[in-house]
Order: structure tokens, then sequence, then C-alpha cells
């Protein structure tokens, strides 16, 4: 039998938690209680966010591994954090479930989650948990920063530098290549990897904010496209996209010459692929020099400016520049 | 049309909000940016929980008002700041919407969510917007309390009284009465407030916390026979009730007349109900003179004692104690 006092049990017992032994000065009462009880540490601000991870949205419950699940529904959920400069520090995980998904997918997702939260140093702090006929997944993070060092989406200014923390496209890929049926041929498993378990830039976010080298971030999770509209947007400017600079995804010859007849973009994939959690942030070019001592600096890079002039251009190859329009993840638009 | 951004934006202007140029201090960045930044009082402690409220599982879309739907997916999750003493100042809202609830029906949700954030004075300060088959919301809630003031539901003891805020049964009776298609019928109105609207008990429980009265404390949300097992379990020790103490839901006579053929049993309802958000705590002897001073001290009804036998008893009118099974809400019991 499952009660939902079971459940709980059981995620306390898998994931880092207040009530595994492991408590802390900081985290005074954890799952378990109605509330969790945190108290800050001393000169810091609290950042918090939330992010849905739901079956036949973002995820298929019998094409994803159970612990690819849990995995990325919490990474995806602290990439936010990380976009802000802060560092995560406890999560609540709200979790509705069928019946039949309680006993060995639960286990696995609960595998994957504890595996994330371990490398990323988080405790689950409480939570729900309750029935549905789909599973729905909703991760509060808190994270925390010293005061006035946050990093928003508002700051960027005309002639600042567009960087982007690594290639765009890949989770894309692997979201295709599930969809298209390929994703069980074991070749093109490497290409799946980042889609499954994807990265998220915290050491960077948390370099780039200590050191006061950018005049805005966001976690580009939507797609470039869009979430560069939404940070322009924010900042009241516009921006000028070199094409050819994009770092796009890289396959190996002989798994392209195998994807040929799919029609994958790469530059597609660049624009307006989701889910790569790579961080975009604008630095103003006299600071542009300190990003050589940046955690992961060879991947980082510049990918056009901002302007004053509030459209988004896309320049070509070719030298001619055309509107960008949003064109990455929105749930809501039609086909 | 309707992008995720456009909802957003409908969002904070329907729901108190960082975004609405009602800014604080102590929100510093609110909906809009990848995360809220908050700054802490000095000397406290944040208090944070979350809670799901379910199309299908919690709530019907066709017979539930959306400004019910909104107004008490906030206040049941408040509910759990309440039951630790603390008082909510900020929340995010996760919501995943069929695209055929983004019209009249997510205003009127909205509406009514802002409702319940005015009178409690709490403002969104972020969440997630996405699209899904059913209506899905799960709010987290942040807090605040002096420190080391919190009460949890760790601290019974042996010979405390048992207490309960308010009357047990009235949100389960609404409830019967929504599925039995009953309450459209205007007479049966007022029978319904308390499930479509609750109230919970901010001010009692702040007022509890500060003068250090309970040794335990939590919110009935899954009904009294669940919730005190928690208790108990939680404080490694057991309970015996009065049947004929509990506050019952009382039915003027002229509904009752009405209802007779329904076959409600009040005392079935005060035992198992859920949704009443009533606090349930436990006060030494020594201390339960005090409670003469409190907020709302005439409802205030002391049901029995904590023992150190870790069996629930219910003692019936004729004075025989029989065991309590936990008989409330419990999404995964077998029927």
């Amino acid at each position: 039998m499952n009660s939902e006092d079971q459940l709980v049990e059981r995620t306390g017992q898998a994931i880092p938690s207040g009530s595994s032994g492991r408590a802390s000065d900081r985290l005074r009462l954890g799952i378990g209680d109605d509330a969790a009880l945190i108290r800050p540490s001393a000169g810091t601000e609290c950042v918090l966010t939330c992010d849905q991870f739901l079956e036949g949205v973002h995820f298929l419950a019998n094409a994803h591994p159970p612990d690819s699940v849990g995995y990325k529904a919490l990474v995806r959920a602290t990439s936010d954090i990380a976009a802000m400069g802060a560092t995560p520090r406890f999560f609540l995980l709200a979790l509705a479930l069928p019946a039949g998904r309680t006993g060995a997918w639960f286990d696995a997702f609960l595998r994957g989650m504890g595996r994330a939260a371990g490398q990323m140093g988080m405790r689950l702090a409480g939570g729900d948990t309750t029935k549905s006929a789909r599973i729905s997944i909703a991760v509060t993070v808190l994270g925390e920063i010293a005061r006035g060092r946050v990093v928003s989406r508002a700051g960027a200014r005309p002639g600042d530098l567009i960087y982007v923390s690594g290639p765009l496209g890949p989770a894309q890929l692997g979201f295709e290549l599930v969809g298209r049926g390929v994703s069980r041929l074991p070749e093109f498993r490497p290409l799946l990897r980042l889609h499954l378990y994807p990265k998220i830039r915290l050491e960077l976010g948390a370099w780039l904010a200590r050191h006061r080298v950018p005049s805005a971030m966001m976690d580009i999770s939507d797609g470039l496209s869009t979430d560069l509209t939404r940070l322009c947007r924010a900042s009241l400017v516009g921006a000028r996209l070199q094409a050819g600079r994009l770092p796009r995804v890289r396959i190996p010859a002989p798994l392209a010459r195998r994807l040929r007849g799919l029609q994958f973009d790469p530059l597609q994939m660049a624009l307006h692929g989701g889910d790569d959690y790579e961080l975009l942030f604008t630095v103003p070019p006299s600071r542009a020099g300190q990003l050589q001592r940046a955690p992961g600096f060879r991947e980082l890079t510049p990918i056009g400016e901002i302007t004053r002039n509030k459209n988004i251009l896309l320049v070509g190859d070719d030298g001619a520049a055309k509107p960008l329009r949003p064109g990455g993840w929105d749930p809501f638009r039609r086909k």
C-alpha cells in the first residue's frame, strides 16, 4: 500500500533532506511538518523561483526514463537561480502521480532527483504529494546571494556585447530524436545526453555576479529568439545578432550521415530550440576582458551587440540584417 | 491571442505583485524576471511551504466557480503558514491551463486569488505558466516569524490538552452538497461558503506562537483523525478524544429537514472531513488559562488530551473508548 505519508517518507529517504538526519543549523524544520523553517545567512538576500514539468507537455512518461524526469525537473528549476548569479540551497517538490507510478517509476524518479540535488548541493525542505491522472511536477527553489549582487534582465545598455555560455540546440536535437522515435538506437545516445540530463551554469553565474561583469543576465530555457526578446524588452533596448557567430550543435560526421534524411537545421535549432539552459548575458565592452578569468571561459561566445533601436535583428552570412521573431517554446502559440 | 508572456502580464495586473508598481524594499525583484529577490526582515526566519490544487482531484472545473478556485488555492496553501504561527508575505503561482481556460475563466480565477491575497496581505512574487489538458495549480508561500518562535508538530507531551479552533465538518458538508448536485439551490448557499471560500486562522496562529502557548500545532487539512495521528506520531505520543466535545457543523432546522434524506452524519464529518483549515494544537494545562486572551477565544474548544500510550482513542457518549483510525483525505487510499 502507498499512502501519501508513505510516499513522503520514501522521498525523504531518497533525497538529501532535513528529515534524513542531515538537518543543519540553517534548515531548522524540513519535510514532515507543515512548512519548512529556514534561517537565512547573514548579509544575503533570498532568491525564489518555481517551475513546472508536466507529462504530455514537457516529457513523455513512456519515452523518457524516470530518472531523467527527476533529474531534469530539479535542474531546469534551478537554472533560474544560476541566471540571477545566486547559489541554490533548498527546494520544495509538489508532485501529483497516478497510482500506477508510485512503485518502480517513483523510485527511479527519486534517484534521478536525488542525484541532481547532490551534484548541486541542494536539500529537499518540503513539498506536497497527491494523485492525478497524469504526472505533474512543480519544483520551488530557494537560493541565496550576497546583498546587492543579483543580476536581473533589465540592465543591458546600447553597445553592450551579447554572450552565450555554450552551444545552443543540443537539447532540441535530443528532443527531436525522441519525437521521431530513433532515440533507442545506441549510436544516438550521446546526442540525447543534454536533453535528458541538462547541465546548468551555476559556477559561471555566481562568478559573473560576484565580479559584477554582466549588465543583464538570464538563462535560455525557451530558445534564444524568445528569451533575447524578453531580455531586450526588460532593458528597453534592441539587439543585433551575427548568425555566423552562434555556437551550434556539433554532430560527429558518421552520425550526421545517418541523420541526413531527418532534416535537422543547426541554425534554426540554435535560434529557437529550448531547454539548453545556457546563460545569455550582456557585458559593457570595457569589462569584456575580465571574462578571460571566468569558469568555462573557452565556451563563452560573443554573438552580437545591444542596440538603441528596439528591433531584434539577425545578420546573415551575406551581411543582410533581417528581423528575428520570437520562435522559441511558447505553450500557448497556435501552430 | 494569449501567449505565455501575456498571461503573466494579466496575472501581474490582477494580483498585488512586485510588477504592479507596489514593489517594496523587501521584494526587490518580482514577476517578470527569472526569480524573485527577497530581503528577509532582521531577526526573522523564513517559513516555506507549497500546496497543489488540481482539477478533477481537489475541484471540478464545471461545478466550482473560478473565483472560488483562485481564492481557495491561495488560502489553503497559506494555512500551513498559520499552522506554524508565522505571517505570510509572498507567494509564487505555478499554473497549467487548457487554452480554453485562458479567457473569462482565467480572469475570474485571478480576481478570486487577488481578493485572497489582499485579505491576507500577501504579494505575488513570481511563478510559472504553461498549458495542460487539465487545470493544475501549485502555490508556494513564503512567510516569516521571529526567530525561535515557530510551533512545530513535534512538541506535544502527555497530559497536554488538545484544542481545535472552530467547528469541524462545514467544508465537507459543502463538498457533499456539490457532489450530490444540490448546491445550486439558493437556500443551500450559506452551507457552501466555507467549502468555496475557506477561512484560515492567521491571527490566532500568530498570537499563539508569539505567546508560546501551544506545545504543538498544525492545521486540519485532511481531517481530524488523519491529522491528529500525524501530530501524535511526530510527538511520539497518543491521544484520547471525547466525541461529545467535538464542535460540529450546525445546520439551521429548516435546512436540516430538507437535508434529512441525504444522510449526513455531523460526527463523522467532524472526525474525518477535510478542508476546514482549523488549527489543531496542544496546550500544557498550566498555560490553558492564557487562552482567554486569544483572538477568537469563544471558538476554541478542548476536545481531549495527549496520552503516553500511543493509541488514538475516541471516547463515546457511553464512556467506552474505541481506537480511532485515520479516515480523512488520502488520495492514495483504496476505497
